[in-house]
């Protein structure tokens, strides 16, 4: 297996995960294209399993693995969607799945990892004592370390949302995607760039967490240090192949003010009636920042996720 | 044109609204169904044109109008979707819709209604300013009133939304729709009984506004009387025409507490990822109350609309 995924491990994921993900729906809004001045088709992963995009990578990591492999289970650190997403991968295959989670996390998401049948390891709410943690659990279990976007297999299976979309909608001028550590953006370019390579490519980026569009300017990884955005799934710094494969295949990144990201977050629930999260708010939020000029052309974007704590909305 | 509508009259409904409305798509969600042990498909009216289910009956009944009735407008007193349908469906027509509105209407509402082009009159809250504005307006502009719900062709309008959820997902053991004026519940029961004459169809209504249940008990119309609930949908009185077609086909109408309301759509919002107003979750409640035992059976629900004030949510 080579370092960097491509298309064909994206076809290959695909027919891999088929049968345990939703093929989510490619929706579009009259009104929203009226205010944009554009055509704007939108693909629904916040109706994915688990409520994100996320389950697709976890699925072709975790279904990916030989048996011997998978006997030992997969684990991983996670606040977020991931460790859910890993530990309904795990379930359906029959493994186990072991999740080191900051003791400070949301109860809502140790419910939901729980209610996945996965073991959870509490730890210490830093990198450090995640990654000490998750360590110790591999050593003693043998489990296969799932990371959450920095792995083959998970890019991979990220690729797939942007596959489906062009599949279903047709060619497009723009796809744009939020860039959080780059799976999915990483996936998308990937996919895009094969089946239509005039397409521009564009990751969208909150500015409070701008790491991605500071690595892609200097052509050098730089870290997000003291990240700060409501939009919780892009905190991340880039992944060592998601800033390769970024490098190598995505248009332009641009960056988005908090403003921007509740204002489209707001109007995708009131004119679209779907309930998405902060980081899938992104993308719209570029546009309506006049970030990139989607006038009168056909573009994609990738709603990454619908999963956030309904008592603590910013509108 | 006889008092009551019946299916045939359903069925002209739908050929003449076909092109102006959505067909809205049935839902499913796993994890609900496994909470109430019963497989539900939901009929997503939120996602309808005007983000309600009164688009249909509205466009029913421009559209039905004579060239000569057309070219004097349309017109009613409306807080609520009802304005807003009656605005497009008359605007679809290229005639004036005329619509009186309470004058401490939401902003939103005024502005919704506005932008369909609209003719607004404002009048003091409350009912008999409403009637006696109408009236004036109506006698003034020659145009015709299209009542919300104690109208023919709004009735057998918004019997096109079961009609489709049956013809889509086959038939039901229940299907379940709230009840405020009658006109849905009144269209729904047309629809069920003549094509799956076996289907119980059940009413839903908030405790706090429950002359509907009460009228159904009695055998005998009462009006709702300072009805107090979330729903706001569903504080009117049941119509006459509505009345007597719920008499009639209507298996059962079940009450349910504010509490359950606000628990059925934040598991909808959670679970389903969609936008519903409190009015939609009333027939899930009433299944979380214990009020209709679909345990292994087959239900159908109706979500009215996707309509509120993210400003002002119950959670």
């Amino acid at each position: 297996m080579s370092f960097l995924p491509t298309f064909p491990d994206v076809e290959a994921a695909h027919e891999i995960i088929k049968k345990y993900v939703h093929r989510t729906p490619v929706l579009t809004s009259s009104s929203i294209n009226r205010i944009v001045g554009s055509e704007l088709f939108f693909k629904c992963e916040n109706f994915q399993k688990v409520g994100a995009f996320k389950f697709r990578g976890a699925c072709n990591a975790v279904f990916s693995m030989t048996e011997d492999d998978a006997q030992k289970g997969v684990a991983t650190h996670s606040s977020g969607n991931h460790g859910a997403a890993l530990a309904l991968a795990a379930r359906m295959r029959g493994i186990a799945a072991h999740i080191v989670m900051p003791e400070n996390s949301p109860e809502i998401k140790k419910k939901a990892v729980a209610g996945y049948g996965a073991q959870i390891t509490f730890c210490e709410p830093n990198l450090q004592a995640r990654e000490s943690t998750l360590a110790k659990v591999v050593s003693e279990t043998g489990a296969t370390e799932i990371h959450p976007y920095n792995n083959f297999h998970v890019i991979a299976g990220q690729g797939t949302a942007a596959k489906e979309l062009i599949e279903d909608a047709g060619s497009f001028d723009f796809i744009i995607a939020p860039v959080g550590g780059g799976g999915l953006l990483g996936g998308t370019a990937l996919s895009t760039k094969y089946l239509t390579p005039s397409c521009q490519v564009i990751g969208a980026e909150p500015a409070g967490a701008d790491d991605a569009f500071r690595s892609f300017q200097k052509k050098e990884w730089v870290p997000s240090v003291n990240p700060k955005t409501i939009a919780d799934g892009l905190l991340t710094s880039l992944g060592e192949r998601n800033f390769a494969i970024i490098s190598d295949k995505v248009d332009e990144i641009v960056t988005v003010s908090e403003e921007n990201i509740i204002a489209a977050m707001r109007m995708i629930w009131e004119r679209m009636k779907i309930i998405i999260e902060p980081s899938s708010a992104v993308p719209l939020a570029a546009i309506l920042e006049g970030k990139i000029n989607v006038q009168n052309k056909k573009t994609g974007i990738i709603l990454s996720g619908g999963n956030l704590d309904l008592g603590q909305l910013p509108f």
